[in-house]
């Protein structure tokens, strides 16, 4: 009869185990591309809550293009299982996503005269690492705050050849501007995965 | 026999649940201030898997009393916990750390010829709020990059008498820069907990 019970005591343990790990895995899926049709990206809603791993000031075509133009503060974050990931390997795993967020930049005569912090919401892209792209690497852009797309087709042609062709050349692991982004900078270091001249 | 078998699994069902319970409790610490001897802060360790609550360039005192300085970028990161319960509520819970990181700026003549993006740590400090002290918040200075301390005394004196009355006279919510930080201004907007004037 002891035995017995305890035997069941036992089956109850493992059943209320396994029930536990499905709700657990339920209420957090993973991090990664959220899509729609397939290839097409729903904008992350909660990407302020992913890792950032680095910014800039004026860091864009635009300012290159045209230096009189005010400049906007950039900020990219990662998906947090991603971020984990390159820490360890100083590589992205595939379902890697890259958030790039531009915002308009205020001044503040109390702190500094000089200084600049990040005000409103410009505009919103993205970067995934899918291999089920040709170039193992897709991008989105969700336009200008005003009207941000919840779904944003992956970009073709000429306009994400482009993409590729500056994140192949110009960025300092894969096809990602770890340059600019110190800890992974770090770490890809460790790993020796930064591309030679970085 | 059948219903004293289901009652062992009922049993066993709850047991299992508060293990996992437990177990789960126990891998996932809280994420606010690690005290030593009481009061004085070991330096968060995983501050930059936090959230990016915003950040500046040249937005400093220092920048302010020598305008001709280089400047820096901040970054401010705030235990998720924290700032989960900020964005339901517009204040600020006990136990939250704000950590204020200060960068280098670097440039890149490819992407940008005046853009900035974020080089090297410079130096560190951190704002917990905790009731138990008289202004119900304590600064700590970190240091530089070159010798960060791994665990800093709280500001007193004179030294933390600066800090809070800047805290208190030009910050938008308690005493932090949230008009520097664009999510969680809206949020404070949302919950009518802005000072006015902000």
């Amino acid at each position: 009869m002891f035995a017995k019970k305890t035997m069941s005591v036992v089956i109850g343990l493992a059943f209320g185990a396994e029930f536990l790990i499905t709700v657990w895995a339920q209420v957090r899926p993973g991090d990664g591309p959220r899509y729609v049709n397939g290839s097409s990206l729903a904008r992350p809603t909660d990407y302020r809550e992913w890792v950032y791993v680095g910014g800039g000031l004026g860091l864009t075509y635009e300012q290159s293009r045209n230096p009189q133009a005010t400049p906007r503060f950039g900020n990219v974050f990662v998906n947090p299982s991603a971020y984990r990931s390159f820490m360890q390997t100083g590589v992205w795993p595939n379902g890697t996503v890259l958030v790039l967020e531009s915002r308009f930049a205020g001044t503040d005569e109390f702190v500094s005269n000089n200084g600049k912090f990040q005000g409103a919401l410009r505009a919103l892209e993205a970067e995934v690492k899918d291999s089920r792209f040709p170039d193992g690497w897709a991008f989105y852009n969700f336009g200008t705050a005003d009207a941000l797309r919840d779904v944003a087709e992956p970009l073709a042609g000429e306009e994400v050849q482009r993409c590729i062709t500056c994140h192949t050349e110009h960025t300092a692991v894969e096809r990602t501007f770890v340059q600019f982004y110190p800890t992974l900078l770090e770490a890809a270091r460790q790993k020796g995965t930064v591309k030679p001249g970085f």
